[in-house]
């Protein structure tokens, strides 16, 4: 790719980011809007202005970029959880890494790589200049200008992991700090017990307690047992809804909107009096309903206790003689637990690991197919020779030049966004209890995904190097890389500048609910009450940021043009997230900050990934004693990974007898304790055994949420 | 190997069995010898008979056999403790498997191999006739009789697994019988506390206090500091055998005994009077221990809890708010402790351990040099092109024949002598803290060394396949075994003869410690009172076992003649090892089975390395759906195998909350458990800081046990 094509992409997404804040900021000042820009505060009921109509209104402004600056991390921490506040330390934590970067890589490296006579163009017109010559590529085989390159490679790898220490280290204190100050919590209280033993002529609510009260007497508070509800739950579902809309219909002032067709989306089917119709609907429900509710208890309970220590206690023991039974594991908040797949079997969870991980495998296989025509994209001459019709269109110029530097990575961006979705999906089959699970493991499996499918995929593709053979060769690996990676560094500039700017830009403008918005409101008579404040999606956009980290990394001394377009993706993403963090996204659940082992793991990988390239390409560049004296490095960052693992992982699995123990000894003083005990007994049930939740104006003598007695 | 060089080894081997067995049942009647023969008896008073001369103890008898045939298993748990009743299911385990085994091999795999005419030999002469018309080289390819070398796979498979499931269960349930019948055990009260932080004016001792009087005050008992005490080992070691010989001296009769020379070995130096000599040694060794005494605390503890329960508790939940501070592990015997590596630092260990890892790979390389000269032994023509002045002596038959059957084995076997020794060294660097860990761990390494030294570098040198490369190329590997193994089976038989057989028959006699106590007592006037109990070799033994299982189930469709030697051998060792576990061998550590689940695993990866020889066989045979069809036979048994490790293996690891509250329950009861808990208060002084244990007869005032207070 030229300079030109370069500075085409980079100006294309320079507009589009003015346009999309632009937008916002005007958007998001229209009252009717307020449900897609500000659902939290819509939630809480706070009205965001008047409707009153005021010419202000139509001017974009940017306050909201101060205000979003002015967010301390404190404040962050009270309105969105620890997870937001771990969320928004990537950024931190990626501009840290990269200013430094770009200060090494700009001033120091690039001019040395430009200086070089390797790839011997001529020096005079800029513009038209291969991007290559900006690269490692260019300096001369044998060089000494390496040693630069190879103690840069060094300070660098020593920077990043002292920044990985203190940001654990900082994290992890932040967590503790978290739990030392939070109130108590069902979560912590509670383990979930699974594979109880049936004893003949017991319940397993009998055997339960009968165990408990047996081996923990202080200890032991309560227990709910688990039931099969998938059913139900689909019931209890379509309850809610009719519900609403009957809560809906009944403050409508004139009587003649209650009419409507009862068909698919309103649009269909007879007119009728909708009051009536959903009435008799919910009857049918709630009868339906009272035959599933004989549904069989399930292997599995919540166990509380009435300390953290005998909750932990129980979890971390073995508890039953035979070890496939009385198994336990954390319990995840109540708010969290993913229901479904209480009632599965043990091998039907296995089966259904399995058949993920074999999915997976396809999708990775599969997605290979956009990825290797996004490249014959970049490849101007390959693609006329694949359709030579095109010929006289790509000769112009200006196409060339969108081609070339702006629709691959739009291409490439369009399939990727069906991935975070599929990932959802696939993790919820796994079999996992709570939501903020699914939500991590989602997130590795796009992380892996990503660098397998966009990083790899487009290095290897891109080179000569198309057979997969080549990973088998241990020992080629870094020369081979060392051929392919920097190549594709023109594509991944394009690649940050579409996907990171113009992404995180649109990110603002929340173009999907808006649509969705209007169009609810428009066709389908929904009120404005009628909306669900949504909670970020980590496991979309935590592997995007580690990606672009991986990006920077590697090329930090290959093509360090790169770093400068990184760092602002860093600063763009995080004014943006921390104003939708503050407006938009509600936490959905809170994990005290789970998500920071897979960054600190991530980047550790980017590290040993730029240490093989090195070591590759110091040995290309005929300059072998920098090659084997970039050997140590992986070895010693390994180490210094293994360290954090045992300083800080611990930390993230589980807190320990000194925090437990000092904390319940705090709560004992607590006069409020026992009213959370009650309300712990009561925590976990299914709610879709509790009673179908009837408006508060609907039908007030069945209000109150009766508990379910089997 | 012919089939009369076969019986030439089997016959040289039943020879030496006979002569030792008769050997034995000589000299264990010869009072002289008790202490190598019955030195567990010795050392609990029981007198062997009357000094008198009788003519009987001249001749052989098979009494002996007959007793060890009648120790029941619960004697032998009570005189042995678990680990001995688990090795004796060893042999158990293994007769069952080969008796089945034997009966299909040699009933209906060996007639089908016979009839063959892969091999095309002529039928009329046996004994000249090679062994390997045996086996299944000789089946037609493509012949129909492969299924049922086929399905006996199948069968035998299943049968083996269902042995080791229900072998795994009896040995747990044994195990935890034991622990439910066993009397309170220190180790069982206490957890091993490192990584004890270090405050500024206070002792790892206040801290260590005030830490669990704050945490755990009901539960926690008392603690131990660790102490660096290498040095002091070594002068106290001095001190005990200086009290020993002064003892031995007191007991003299003649006071001209008491002169002796006080050099070397009592032979150099010039004479003097012994009493005086060593009391003076003594005093200079007591002077130097009370400098030592004053070592400094290492921040290491024994930290002893009133119930087990409670120790379990410290021992599974992270302890300290900082994950590397308060490390837990699980205390062994205080009879069990290995001193010498407490007082090493992380990284000492750290370091240890990978040097470990390193001497262990170049011992496997260096090897191979051996079995490579012991492999040329069965080639006899490459032996006498290596030396041609051979050729004369090499021609003779009888020669040939014992070159071939009997010597290679032979040499194989002097040099693996040497394997056990070295590797309890490597283990022992590495930095365990009790002798049973340490003597596990050499157990496992041993057996590796001899899977890969023994198993495959026989295999590969012996057939063409040289080249170590073959391993990376995964897809090769079952075809590659498939050539090379059939190959090897006349030299296992004769290894199973040789190895199986004579050693252990050369066990019952004890060869080395008789010549030691003979020498010992003819030129070191050392006293017949002098001697130690020996403790079984578990990591000499078990790994042997398991060698001869793995040669078994690999030989097993492969050349089924191997198996009645296999068979034999169990029978053999059954009697002898019975015999030793209750004359000869004193339990020096007691570890509840813990060796089990290396039997277990390697008895799954015998089954396993036999169906990837199953499977490239068949495809060599031609025969391509057997070969396909015996894919999911490894799949299935690893299943299994990881169904038993979730069922069988953590109750091996550590015991359940159950099991330990009940068994503290009906210790409340128990009126000895505050007289336990005074013994436990100092059950883990380190030896070496207890004082000099001068003798009962030497200086009375000093007996009493004086604790240490530093």
């Amino acid at each position: 790719m030229l300079f030109s094509a370069l500075l085409t992409s980079v100006g294309i997404n320079l507009g589009l980011c003015a346009v999309f804040s632009l937008l916002f900021s005007v958007l998001r000042k229209q009252p009717g809007n307020a449900d897609v820009y500000a659902p939290r505060f819509l939630a809480e009921g706070e009205s965001q202005g008047t409707s009153r109509f005021e010419l202000d209104r139509l001017f974009p402004s940017a306050g909201w970029v101060a205000r979003a600056w002015s967010v301390s991390d404190d404040e962050l921490l009270s309105v969105s959880g620890l997870d937001a506040v771990v969320f928004m330390r990537i950024f931190v934590f990626g501009f840290k890494v990269f200013s430094f970067a770009t200060a090494v890589g700009v001033l120091l490296l690039l001019p040395f790589n430009y200086m070089g006579n390797q790839l011997s163009l001529d020096f005079t017109d800029l513009p038209n200049k291969s991007l290559e010559s900006f690269t490692i590529s260019n300096v001369d085989d044998g060089s000494k200008r390496l040693w630069i390159h190879f103690s840069a490679v060094y300070v660098f790898t020593v920077f990043v992991c002292y920044l990985l220490y203190a940001e654990y280290d900082h994290i992890s204190s932040k967590r503790l700090a978290c739990f030392n100050s939070s109130k108590p919590k069902p979560h912590q209280f509670t383990v979930l017990v699974r594979s109880i033993p049936a004893l003949p002529g017991k319940s397993y609510s009998e055997v339960i307690e009968s165990f408990f009260m047996e081996y923990y007497p202080s200890a032991y508070l309560s227990h709910s047992v688990v039931r099969r509800s998938s059913k139900l739950k689909g019931l209890i579902n379509e309850a809610d809804k009719v519900c609403r809309k009957l809560t809906h219909l009944k403050t409508l002032d004139h009587s003649q909107e209650r009419f409507g067709r009862a068909g698919f989306l309103g649009l269909f089917g007879p007119k009728v009096d909708l009051l009536g119709h959903y009435e008799k609907k919910l009857e049918d429900i709630d009868y339906n309903v009272r035959l599933e509710r004989s549904s069989k208890e399930v292997a599995a309970a919540f166990v509380s206790f009435k300390t953290r220590f005998g909750a932990a206690v129980a979890l971390h023991i073995r508890q039953g003689m035979k070890p496939t039974e009385w198994t336990t594991e954390p319990s995840p908040d109540p708010d969290d637990v993913y229901w479904p797949f209480f009632s599965a079997s043990f091998f039907k969870r296995w089966f259904c690991n399995v058949a993920v991980y074999a999915a997976c495998a396809v999708l990775i296989v599969l997605f290979l197919i956009p990825v290797l025509i996004v490249q014959g994209l970049t490849h101007l001459e390959q693609l006329e020779i694949w359709f030579p019709f095109l010929k006289g269109v790509l000769r112009l110029e200006f196409v060339s030049e969108v081609v070339t530097g702006y629709l691959p990575s739009l291409i490439l961006q369009m399939f990727l966004s069906l991935v975070p979705p599929t990932m959802i999906l696939f993790s919820s089959i796994q079999g996992y209890i709570a939501l903020s699970q699914i939500e991590r493991s989602a997130c590795f499996k796009v992380l892996w995904f990503m660098i397998w499918n966009i990083f790899f995929a487009n290095v290897l593709s891109g080179s000569v190097l198309y057979r997969f053979q080549v990973f088998l060769e241990l020992k080629n690996i870094p020369s081979m890389l060392a051929v392919a990676v920097p190549g594709q560094a023109t594509f991944f500039i394009a690649y940050v500048v579409t996907s990171g700017w113009t992404n995180t830009a649109s990110e603002l403008l929340q173009l999907n609910p808006l649509f969705l918005s209007f169009f609810k409101k428009r066709f389908c008579n929904a009120s404005s009450e009628e909306f669900d404040v949504p909670s970020i999606p980590y496991h979309r956009e935590i592997p995007r940021l580690l990606l672009f980290g991986l990006l920077g990394v590697t090329y930090f001394f290959l093509a360090p043009l790169i770093l400068p377009f990184i760092v602002i993706f860093y600063c763009i993403g995080y004014v943006v997230y921390r104003h939708q963090l503050v407006n938009v996204y509600a936490p959905k659940f809170e994990t005290g900050g789970q998500f920071w082992p897979i960054v600190h793991d991530s980047t550790i990988f980017s590290l040993i990934l730029m240490h093989l390239i090195a070591i590759g390409i110091f040995g290309l560049k005929k300059l072998s004693l920098a090659s084997s004296l970039t050997i140590p490095l992986p070895i010693l960052t390994l180490i210094f990974n293994s360290y954090c693992r045992r300083r800080f992982l611990p930390i993230f699995m589980a807190y320990s007898a000194e925090s437990l123990i000092s904390k319940d000894r705090s709560d004992q003083n607590d006069p409020s304790t026992s009213a959370f005990y009650e309300e712990l007994k009561t925590a976990y049930q299914d709610p879709s055994l509790m009673p179908i939740p009837y408006p508060r104006n609907y039908d007030n003598s069945q209000t109150a949420p009766l508990l379910h007695t089997p």
